[in-house]
């Protein structure tokens, strides 16, 4: 196997060559895009799959501070001597063949090369038909940096074919591929965690709430709500939808509804919320469970803070709920009952991220329970074995019989 | 939530009434076993079914030993401030509701309620028909003393119905259990993880190997083979597979096959060990894959250490395996290359045990990678929240329109 410290070593060289080498990922990339718009795709999908000399410096630098993070292979998290003198370790070891699946951004070819190479691991890379000649491209120069290292070329695979078919092949390849991690939409996630033969770590969808306690301090309140559905309105971690304790609601939800209209935010409320502004639309009952992903919001006023955790437990996806309160009481309520990868306590849900919270390069937030849950880094690439050592220890200590 | 010493006084009280409230108990056993004997089941299946007051009481004292383990929940296992003071709390919560699917032996009903309760989870019982009215009367032991405790009652259910449409129904409750935990053998198993809706915790398939190294000591090879193959034949921690090295194979194998066949081993041999002994039978390509949980072994010379690790590579089924050597750069190499759950060098597979190695009372053992691999003791029976507090935090500390 190889050494951390080899691992580190092929893990400058990609940045520099990432750095270094990136006419020929524009020039892939800009034909991506002409296809993309020559398709009609819409803006968000040819902003997320453009590349520059500044994102790619950006590729580079994560790929950098990946490599000066510790070794997550061969820590003894746990051990000791038995009675009997055998000694146990229990060693972190890497997964073995991680397969990727995802939508859209070329960033995760880089991401998930470099942090399974980090981790020991091998990878294979199976990205969108979209971004098809920006993440060749971008393969084609991390294999060409692992040929110059001790590190195997194929640790790095991009799975040719980007129809269907490909990813059917991937989750079939049990025993081969040891964890399937998708990225994307709701449908592909769905769909891989229902197909798949090769376990799954399920990522992604996050129907958040912020819900704001009697407690409240309203200030505090409105900040977290805007930052928390209004600064990226797209991403996994954005508040979907708000629950307002009924005694703060005539204070709080009039100047929240404001502060929304003038985000362009369109609420979809209940009775209570629309009785304060007209603008309100109706929710049905599907509002609260969407995941809008979009400059809008559900919003319901809440007769207790019990209502609001039912409420959280019966729509909300497992992924991260907000509670704005200063009553120490009513924080530890709410944090023991949530069942959810992040619960924010006076904090906005967007701190649901693994470079937010110390954990460094995430593979994705994970809302399943098993193995990994919340934002993954490095760890969640590992696994462990247990390593005996005696001197001819038996379990019963029985005298071999002579022979 | 149940607090940490209301579980153990639970507990407790549960081990209290199963010692004391055996007559209800050995005579459900009675029935289960008088029908079994008139189904003609096997005298193994009979002892693996049978309690008496001494088994009984071997139950209660593992209860009572749970009872007095650390508690497995609300530890911090990691976190820290971040540079714009958001604190960061990564704290153990319990999976929910687990299920487990299990043949034969009553004594899974009480480790499996106990280890649930212990670790603040539910459990779903779903044992053999075999058993079923010892584990009726098992669990209603249970649940007349969860009934006296401030725990609900329900947190310990046994599934109504003992064909398999029950347990399709379980592997089918996807969102409502979390975890399934098949026990039982290879069919049961491949069945629950292949079927099965619900995340499933891989239990048990165990091809063992003893590797005897060219530079073994012979006398702790024997030791440590007749140990893993002979003690207990019908676990799967025993070992199935013999791989000697060429160079001491005319030292090892004239003892060790004598040894074997004083304890009524068969082996099924390659052609060199048939060459030591005329009661060897021919191994087939089957035999290399096979868990025979029997006095049966397969056995092999190889022409080195990297041979005997392709072998194993290509048939073990990553539960144990063992190497025996004194060569300190042999073993290194072995552990290194083995991707497997555990690892004994120079002991026993039999060592593959929970209990053994410190884990405490095992729920069983995982052969799969992710979120438990080997023995799995309480912390299997966990997850984590990531609790971020903060004092009104935004992600991008940009100031709030004025509304």
């Amino acid at each position: 196997m190889s050494t951390g410290g080899e691992r580190a070593t092929a893990l400058r060289l990609i940045a520099d060559r990432l750095a270094a080498h990136t006419g020929g990922v524009l020039a892939a990339n800009a034909e991506d895009l002409a296809a993309a718009r020559a398709a009609g795709r819409d803006a968000a999908v040819l902003d997320r799959l453009a590349l520059d000399r500044a994102r790619l410096d950006a590729l580079a630098a994560t790929v950098r501070s990946l490599a000066d993070e510790p070794d997550p292979v061969g820590g003894v998290d746990g051990g000791g001597v038995m009675p009997n003198g055998l000694e146990v370790r229990r060693v972190r070891v890497p997964l073995g063949v991680v397969g990727m699946i995802y939508e859209g951004r070329p960033n995760v070819t880089v991401d998930a090369a470099a942090l399974c190479l980090k981790s020991a691991n091998a990878v294979l890379l199976r990205g969108s038909s979209t971004a098809r000649r920006t993440n060749a491209a971008l393969v084609a120069v991390i294999r060409s940096a692992l040929a110059d290292t001790s590190l195997p070329v194929d640790a790095v695979c991009l799975v040719p074919g980007v129809t269907h078919a490909s990813v059917r092949a991937l989750m079939a390849l049990r025993g081969l591929v040891d964890v399937l991690v998708p990225r994307g939409g709701h449908d592909l996630i769905r769909a891989t965690v229902r197909d798949s033969a090769v376990p799954v770590i399920e990522t992604g969808v996050g129907n958040c709430h912020v819900y704001v306690d009697e407690h409240a301090d309203l200030d505090k309140a409105l900040a977290v709500l805007l930052d928390a559905k209004t600064r990226r309105p797209s991403v996994c971690n954005a508040a979907e939808s708000l629950l307002v304790h009924g005694a703060v609601a005539d204070a709080f939800l009039p100047r929240a509804l404001t502060a929304l209209a003038a985000h362009g935010v369109l609420v979809h409320g209940d009775e209570r919320v629309r009785s304060y502004d007209p603008a309100v639309v109706p929710a049905t009952e599907d509002d609260w469970g969407r995941e809008y992903l979009a400059p809008e919001l559900s919003a319901a006023v809440v007769g207790s803070l019990d209502e609001a955790v039912e409420h959280i437990r019966r729509y909300g996806t497992g992924h991260t709920e907000a509670v704005v309160s200063d009553s120490q009481s009513a924080v530890r309520r709410f944090v023991a009952l949530m069942d959810t990868a992040v619960v924010a306590v006076n904090a906005s849900t967007r701190f649901a991220d693994g470079g937010q919270i110390g954990l460094g390069t995430e593979l994705g937030i994970s809302t399943q329970k098993l193995h990994a849950r919340g934002p993954m880094g490095l760890a969640a690439l590992t696994t462990t074995t247990h390593v005996l050592v005696g001197d001819g220890h038996v379990r019963d200590g029985a005298a071999v019989p002579e022979t």
